[in-house]
Formats: C-alpha cells, sequence, structure tokens
C-alpha cells in the first residue's frame, strides 16, 4: 500500500482474479508509508474482499498484538514477518525469529541478506527446523548469492514464495526470479518426489541402497 | 570397467566425442570388480588416449599412493573419491574427507547420503568451506531427498557433477537427474549471476540495497 497512489481506492477497483496480500511499510521495513495512519489503512484493506492475507512486521506485531486480532476479526489470515537486509542473523537467533513470527502469525516470513553462501544454508536449516515444529514457514535469503534458495526453499518446508509476474528487470530485486522460471525449476526439482515435506522425518521412509556415483 | 564386460578391448572401440573418467570399483566401494589386478587393469585403462581422468577411493588411495603416481605418469588427473552410502558424516569429518581427498587427487569428490534435509546443507557447507581452501571438489548429496544437490553444488563451488545421457529411468540411481534437465536447472538456477564462485569472498561484492519482499 505505501508505494500505491491511492491503495484503497485502488483495492476497490481491483478486478483481477488472483487474491491480495496487503502490506504497508514504513521506511524503517524498507517501505515508504509514514507512522500515522498506517495499521488503520492497513485494518481497511483486511475488510477489502480481495485481500485475503494481510503481512505484519514482528515488531509490530510485538508491540500492537491487537492489529493482528482486528485482521482476524476482519476474515484475514497473518503473516508476520522479519528482514534482515545486512545479514543473516546467527542459528540461535534465525531459530527463535521463526519461533516468534509463528507464535504471533499464521505464516512466519523471515527474509535474510547472505554474506557468503553459508549464509544462505544457515536460514535454510532454520527453514526446516521451523516447519518441523509444525510452524507454517515462509523463508527467503535475498540478493543474487541466495536467489537460489527462492527455488530450494520449498524442499527444506517453505510454504510460501515471491516472485515477480513479468520478466521486465526494472520490477524485481537482485535475487527475484520470475514467476514462470521459478515454477519451471520448482518443478523440476521436485520432479521425481512429490515435495518431501519436511515435517515428515526422512528416516521413515527407508531408500533403497544405491550404486556408486561413477 | 566393472561393469562392463571387456572393458579394456570396449576402450579401444570406443570412437565416442567425449573423454571418458575410468572407474573400476570393488563391491566394497559399491562396484563389482574383484580385487586382483583391479588396480592395473584401471592402469591400463589410463593409458588409453580416450581416458583424461581416473577415479580413485580415498581409502585406497591412503594404502597405494604409488597408483597415484603411475596414473599421472601416464598423463591423467586423478578423482580422489569417497562415498558414505548410509548417512552423511558430522561437520569436522566431512572436512577432513574433502582435505584428505584434495591432498591426493586433482579433484576431491565425496558423495554423501541424506537421512534428513539438513543434511543436503551439512554436504553444501563443506563443499564450499574446502572451495575456499582452493579444492577443486566435485560433491553430491545422493538420493532422493539429496537430488537437488545436483543443482545447487555448483553454486557452492563443485565442479564436476554426475548426470545420466538418457532419460531412462532404469539406468540412474535415485536423485540423478538426466544430463539435459541438470543443464537447464543450473543455467536457470545462475542466470542472473555468474556462478558467484564460492572461492571469492562475497563480502568483496558489494550489492546494492534492496528493497523488503513484499
Amino acid at each position: 500500500m505505501d508505494k500505491a497512489d491511492d491503495p484503497l481506492a485502488q483495492l476497490d477497483d481491483y478486478d483481477g482474479e488472483l487474491p491480495l496480500i496487503a502490506t504497508n511499510r514504513t521506511r524503517w521495513f524498507g517501505g515508504q508509508a509514514i507512522d500515522t495512519g498506517r495499521l488503520d489503512r492497513l485494518s481497511a484493506a483486511s475488510r477489502s474482499d480481495h485481500v485475503e492475507v494481510v503481512d505484519i512486521e514482528l515488531e509490530t506485531a510485538r508491540g500492537m498484538e491487537w492489529v493482528l486480532d482486528e485482521f482476524r476479526d476482519n476474515g484475514v489470515d497473518c503473516i508476520v514477518s522479519h528482514h534482515t537486509f545486512e545479514d543473516t542473523p546467527e542459528r540461535e537467533v534465525l531459530d527463535a525469529i521463526f519461533t516468534q513470527c509463528g507464535e504471533y502469525g499464521d505464516i512466519a516470513k523471515v527474509a535474510t541478506f547472505p554474506r557468503k553462501h553459508t549464509d544462505v544454508l544457515r536460514l535454510l536449516r532454520s527453514i526446516n527446523v521451523a516447519t518441523k515444529t509444525g510452524i507454517d514457514v515462509a523463508g527467503i535469503s535475498m540478493g543474487r548469492v541466495g536467489s537460489h534458495s527462492r527455488a530450494i526453499a520449498p524442499i527444506y518446508g517453505s510454504k510460501l514464495g515471491y516472485a515477480p509476474l513479468a520478466d521486465d528487470e526494472s520490477d524485481y530485486a537482485p535475487g527475484q526470479i520470475p514467476l514462470e522460471r521459478l515454477r519451471t525449476l520448482i518443478n523440476d526439482l521436485t520432479e521425481d518426489s512429490e515435495i518431501q515435506c519436511a515435517a515428515a522425518p526422512v528416516e521413515d521412509q527407508p531408500e533403497q541402497r544405491q550404486p556408486a556415483e561413477h
């Protein structure tokens, strides 16, 4: 909403087929909204028939938990999200962020920035750990280094991804993968196996002993 | 060679365009060769013009290092490989296996079996760590759970992959991805970025601060 000229009127006029996720970010969270009235406008959006989910920041949820009740009274689910734009928190901190987002939200969304490749692995691990505890997770390792996380996070349990509809590079952040390419990647990566839901221990799924790689 | 009827004669008759990697595995290493004369036959293969690389097991290299000199005298590179078919070693053990394979071989090849998703991440991490120390690495997390490692290991530094040429499922182990599909996956996963060679610290490659995921 913070990037639209007149978001509530535009919501009224929306005639697309897809349901919407509403966000209204302040500058602090990478957006452009001013604080005053921000949550009121987001709450108004949550009353739109087109909006099925509202995304609110963990910090906001923590300080103003009442707003989640208001969203839910309006019949939408809540994504509680956390972004770190400069780095990827350490393992224990990451796990705690997922847990807290999951306590407040229906979906725990965590987006981190990798400074090196192993930072991507740390996020994937936390996605997997949180998923196994029963949290519905969306996890993204941002930027170019983390780009492949968008295609493989579903394998680790991530249930929600973000992809631009068009191939217009100006429209998306570094690392984002256009929708059709992402769809193909995820399908191809999981073609031989249904996505092995991370909640089901793999130990229970015996696999035939296989020959050596040659 | 252990699966061919008459490998040395077949090597002589080979008229394909691609250079070959020769292996001759005993049962202990997932193959069918008997011990007697196994290394002599592999050494004979290394004298073929078609063979550019010989793959020998870490355990063999350790016990019979002279065989590596013989291979190299015959003008081939050596892959020194280690397979664990039942599980994925712990982090420190994995790192040590890569290091040892790299000490004996031109390429350190490590294939492990994941019992759960985080086992795949542990292998990818070790691939990355070994690559950063300057080892040329080939890393594979086997089986269905590890299948996606074949597509993303190159991002972490892996320089050699294994893929069946055909789409014939009977021809390949669980988790292997046919060549053309693997090629497409790797290309698509690295399309926007050259593969960020793991040897180059990402910290040195500043990236613009990016907007929040919406």
